[in-house]
């Protein structure tokens, strides 16, 4: 097992970049000229939703130290029914169903606040962990609900590259195979784009459940840490990166023996907002169709002050 | 006071419009080329993000009916310090922040589902309310949601209109005053716009506290029910509309004597989706620098299934 | 398959003894008198608490078809600590920890409300189901609340009578066995005593797990529903019953080949308080110390106003 | 304003009486003794429950940090006849309700654990406040609940001993009160007795309503710190107090000038279980009808492990 602390050390970092205060990270790197970039993308006006369904009638995909979200009706006609609810005073006999949600907000599509992880007792930008005590006062999602991210964002199929229904349970996904991926798509991977990475691994969990999807524990396949990689994230200048998984990283680390380590490094070093649990089938059919891999996506977390995250439906527009 | 019945036989509806088996009503008119129409109002690639924050420090505005949101940590570095969370295993070291929160779907900035509301036992598109119980098995937010919502939007700023802080508690915004602010600001109102009228009415509670907020029970200034509005709205395709108060209408209609009339009009009749307790200052300041009015706007509700609304932040791009 | 219907209008019920608007039934039975008979079986003053913990760091039992306690401190040092919490205004200093639970009803020990079951649209004494819409408007947990329940209790130690760790997983204890166990341990069961079984079932929890205690879904082990077993009920007017299991009775029925069939025949016709859950280890080593079974049991369920169960902790008195 | 220190410091205290690692504090008074001291008086056998409603539909009556509970169905009628839920598997249709609280512990009749004050970081017995942070790791709830309570408890009706409907708002009840209300009821005071003292002042609520109860914010009549009374309460080993208002003591101290003096010294320093928001009318009209003002009392907490208090339900036999 490698040496966190050393990998970390080594690599490039963004701490201070956008000064003392600054809580969003990467995401500032997508200004105006990004937004008008990703807008630039669109061809058709077509639109594909890649948040999953919350309270899934199948279930829904939740990491093991988690609940799965509750619903919860406060008014309904059944209610009105039974004598428990009137009808809204002085509408002349309107009613209204009314819900409640109990969920974690890493309990479906989401982003990661850049509180989310932490080395060392520090949060990205240096900020003390001690901050994230009873809520977020630093890094908290909210301030990148503020901001909202709109710009290009690019698909690697790395499934359909490798002519796979889904990278295989705990694989890494190399560098070399997100290059290949991009070159097999002919599509160009510029600075400050969007990453996305299909894994196809969501589809495990559709056909085979959560038994079989955590048989050995969570073991996802992804990308993780090297100096390659390390380097690459922070010259493309990435902001936003999420896949089809939970854990939008191969979670036993080939490369360096630990779990998820590109959590540490992505979030609490370079300040990148990862996407988990995309719903990408969708989109990725319509790349496929046409050959076109790039898209505007427009991601707005809700403003949860102090969250650790929020879930989100982001929209790709091609 | 009008008899609500009268008023919704004889105003026009879209039941069966995109089919008996419809349940996203008037956003089936934003297809692509009102995506495009959306987009191609963008100049700068400034974004806005309309939702208000949630778990506010300052005390979340809802309806008196909810209640606020609540946030739960359930890991943070104060609990790894107390000896009740470990390290994730196998990590070297790395600690992670997690949360979840219990939250009315309705009680921060969010649209409301077409199964939201109901008059003489049907929803919209003629579905049985009894279809709400226990979850809405009709109508539910995530078909909106799956969809996703992209458009050309107008603001029409009445407050600032009027020059006054905040359309009075109570009063009725006429059609006519709709059509001055148009007129005032000089942007064309387009079949199939996304509308969102800024009553400035949320300053009351900003400013003065939900004590003063409701100080005569809910009170909100804003549009009613008129036959001219009812046809306007019908006309002009508007699949979506919003306020920055929580009703998106005048609370007590000054037309019809009745409690929010457009709710049962808009929702079961015309299908819009209605966004309520936007934050609209923001785009309204970008809006009044520059004189123009117009822009696209993103929303992606949750796909909540059964939902009855969802939280949406959503995000104005000019 | 028996036919439910069958047994239930064969079998003796109290529908209306104690009037058209009761709504505790048979704990009607628990008078002065019986208060008293519970208190002369104080001998020592020794105290057994029957309730198992929640939020247990070994897990909690619950049925499948609910979710365990969620804990969450809303105010602890650690917030003190990183400055969310201020301590008490005027207090010189003093910090208060405040929490609060997530909790299904029947998650824990418990009592079921005489209107947890059903049978053909019927609540015990009649009412119609419809009332538990939305919250239980009939036989709420909150009467038998109100009232409290103290009395003689019979400890039947199935399993010890037995020589068996546990009754084996989906077994009958017959009629017989409750006799022949009474008989063994010399004690007598007398008209209204609260009637305890020991089947040990729940050690199969603590020793192997979740997962074997599910290996063939909910399959316990106890009595179940015969003509004889219904008689005694009713002529011993025993108000209240319960068990170490999640479910009181045989999951699958020998007799009846039903699920269940206790359940709407105890509640539904005898209006008879059902507890589960139980943690009988202590008392019952208690009772086999000295060979004495009978004790005074003190049972009080919150006043849960439309409750379909409280949690409890009932207290042994030796 | 006095210094909580000092007043803390020179008044007696019971850390490490019960050993270093006792987390029930004076609960540890009550033994066999004590419990059979109790049921000594009981003559009647009857049953008077000291519970508040929980989801009351008057409002329950809850402090000004917290919010009241919330109730919500899983299963009920209308779910059924709404085609959400199926009758129980091979029941042969036997349907069953369902619920679940979202519930603050301290938000109805409930025991304050002995963790949930401190001063200057230290909780009874000396364990470090840090041992509360997520989940109270000393002093729990729990324990108490494992112990369970029983014994002679006294109720000292100040308002009626005053003649009035309840004592007034922020009134000191003194020491001197106490011994002369003893004396009006002719109760003997006896060493280890639960000590109840009935303010009225929940009548304020039931009659007047939340704005009114809280129109100067929380300010309770109640007793207060003073030397004496520190020294009386230690000397007689009073284990368990409540009384009927929120706090259970004045709350803005006449003898201190600080607010709540009583439960950083009951609880952090005697050890001493403290009952809140009790319902007495019942009990203190069975008390005055015959002017016996002992009897004995059950409590059981729940066994939340690592909760800061448990909702109770006391039942008071006489």
């Amino acid at each position: 097992m490698k040496n966190i602390r050393d990998l970390l050390e080594k690599a490039p970092q963004n701490w201070g970049r956008w000064g003392e205060s600054d809580e969003v990270g990467a995401v500032n790197f997508l200004g105006s000229a990004e937004v008008l970039r990703g807008i630039s993308t669109i061809k058709e006006g077509n639109i594909y939703t890649l948040g999953q369904p919350i309270n899934d009638p199948r279930g829904d995909l939740i990491g093991l130290t988690r609940r799965p979200p509750q619903h919860h009706m406060v008014s309904d006609r059944g209610m009105y029914a039974a004598n428990k609810k009137d009808a809204v005073t002085g509408s002349g006999g309107v009613e209204l169903s009314d819900d409640l949600i109990y969920m974690y907000t890493h309990s479906t599509t989401h982003v990661d606040s850049l509180g989310h992880a932490w080395y060392d007792g520090k949060l990205y930008n240096g900020y003390d962990a001690e901050t994230t005590t009873g809520g977020l006062a630093k890094n908290s999602i909210h301030h990148v609900g503020n901001k909202g991210i709109v710009g290009r964002s690019v698909l690697l199929d790395v499934a359909r590259y490798k002519g796979v229904e889904w990278v295989p349970e705990g694989d890494e996904i190399t560098f070399e195979d997100l290059i290949n991926t991009a070159a097999y798509q002919n599509v160009s991977l510029d600075k400050r784009d969007i990453l996305l990475i299909r894994t196809g691994f969501y589809l495990n969990y559709l056909k085979n459940g959560s038994h079989e999807y955590f048989r050995n524990g969570l073991n996802e396949p992804g990308i993780t840490f090297t100096n390659e990689l390390a380097h690459w994230f922070y010259e493309q200048q990435i902001a936003v990166y999420g896949t089809d998984t939970l854990g939008s990283e191969q979670t036993h680390s080939s490369q360096t023996g630990t779990t998820q380590p590109l959590h540490p490094y992505l979030i609490t070093r370079l300040g990148v907002s990862i996407l988990e649990t995309l719903w990408l089938e969708d989109i990725a059919a319509a790349c496929a169709d046409d050959g076109r891999y790039d898209f505007c996506l427009a991601i707005s977390p809700l403003k949860l002050v102090g969250g650790t995250a929020s879930p989100v439906n982001p929209i790709a527009i091609r």
